[in-house]
């Protein structure tokens, strides 16, 4: 749907970097995304109306993240029905106010409109791209590939039907590694946020990098609330807003040493290869947690 | 609504103006606004899906043009119903990318989510801001009051049962005077556009300026298929997206001239005073085209 609209569309020279990464970069250095949430394909009761405000932020942030770029400006969306609730607004506002404060993100404008169907809300967020920001093409055979983590929880957050605390925190309330993200730029060859799931996502790093992986099972960063052999759920599971990255074996300790710092998770899940995608040796499992949910940029 | 949400939020020192305007701005002189059109909302059966592609990029060209700022870039989130419907995209990317050819904007990324209902389209756009831009703030009293014309016409193809092909056009194909807007910086104390018609946009321009207005109906720029008394369409109907803008008497003929070498119609239909809002004298009308359409900025 993107190529549609896309390949209409030449790029004028002042863009660096268009669809097809987490963000798109202007030459003047400035990174911007956009990220919608629909009520009942995005949240469902499980999520508050604070917990939205938040996460439309996050999720934007996330994207910024992947990048390697910081984040200073937002514009905010909103579709609501009528009669408006105003208390929804207002636990909306505590939820994304306290997002803009932990990012540092200010609210620039927005536009308000009623929907005759559920709540949308979409966020665009613009910051500020390094010189050599991170992006999903740069890998090569032989890097080693990392997420941080855990992953999985989200998505038992969103799937199971009783998730424990650190699931459901995870689905409402994401908090993509922005800080260990910066520093990993001139460490990591390319970068993704995993927002789908790494079965899907890291299928399109793969595509954008044109290499293959091997990934071991045991190496996925878990969590005690995933039990013994949480695999599943976390290589189909989406919305960790974790960072998917690959990385020159050279740079191992710097990577451990810059997740320490931040008190990130960070773990070696596999590496790139000249072959296809892996999983234990194994082909590559379809699992796939796709609500439709994005394209790229 | 947009109140409850921007006053938890401090801005930071790189936003130079924020909610409240046509389109926010950016210390580094970027101007950024977003416009959603919501399906059953914004537009009905008389816009075909390439409509609403040109439709969604022009309605925000004109937010920059109020504040006399070229648009440069653009981000893009669809939500859709399932299953998708490729047809319409492809139409809705061939009247998007007519906009974008005919304002020089670049498609830089996007998001595509699925709708449980109706379709949303909407649009951020970014640009380039003058040194001293176009705001609502800047109208004393004893300027003249003027509109980029015609208005009236898009309301009667909104609104009227057998609108004719000039209000259709309006309608559909809005046409911002973003060429006109770049020569006004520096003539016109300030600017707005019009969306939700005069009745309502003028109170928003008076408030931010801090003054009243005296309007003449006779003035108000016309066209033939709106009759020979349009004054109603005119002042309550909306979706021009032409310009409201304030000047001193002394730049006349300068404003008359750069209209005239854009061949874009322009009217002088009244005069900011210290007063109320009048119209031929009488109370200003108290008719809206108000369709929750629109927070600022």
């Amino acid at each position: 749907m993107i190529r549609i609209l896309t390949s209409r569309m030449p790029l004028a020279g002042d863009v660096r970097l268009g669809p097809g990464d987490d963000a798109a970069l202007l030459a003047d250095g400035t990174a911007i995304t956009v990220d919608t949430l629909v009520e009942g394909i995005h949240w469902n009761h499980r999520l508050s109306p604070e917990d939205v405000g938040w996460k439309v932020l996050a999720v934007s942030v996330s994207d910024l993240a992947a990048m390697g770029a910081r984040p200073t400006w937002a514009l905010l969306a909103l579709s609501l029905p009528e009669p408006l609730e105003l208390g929804w607004v207002e636990s909306f506002a505590v939820g994304f106010s306290a997002a803009a404060r932990r990012w540092g993100v200010s609210l620039v404008g927005g536009d308000t409109t009623r929907s005759p169907g559920p709540r949308f809300a979409s966020a665009t967020l613009g910051g500020r791209a390094p010189a050599r920001p991170l992006t999903r093409s740069g890998g090569r055979p032989g890097d080693d590939l990392w997420v941080t983590g855990p992953i999985g929880l989200a998505g038992a957050g969103w799937s199971w039907e009783a998730p424990g605390p650190a699931a459901l925190a995870a689905l409402r309330r994401p908090d993509p590694p922005l800080d260990l993200a910066a520093d990993l730029v001139g460490l990591a060859s390319a970068a993704m946020d995993l927002s789908d799931g790494l079965s899907l996502d890291l299928r399109r790093l793969c595509a954008a990098s044109g290499v293959g992986a091997d990934v071991q099972r045991a190496a996925l960063p878990g969590h005690a609330e995933l039990g013994p052999d949480p695999w599943e759920i976390q290589v189909a599971g989406g919305e960790d807003y974790q960072l998917l990255f690959s990385a020159p074996v050279v740079n191992r300790d710097a990577i451990a040493l810059a997740a320490g710092h931040h008190r990130r998770v960070v773990a070696r899940i596999g590496a790139f290869t000249t072959g296809d995608l892996r999983l234990d040796g194994e082909p590559w499992p379809r699992l796939g947690f796709e609500h439709f949910r994005r394209g790229d940029a």
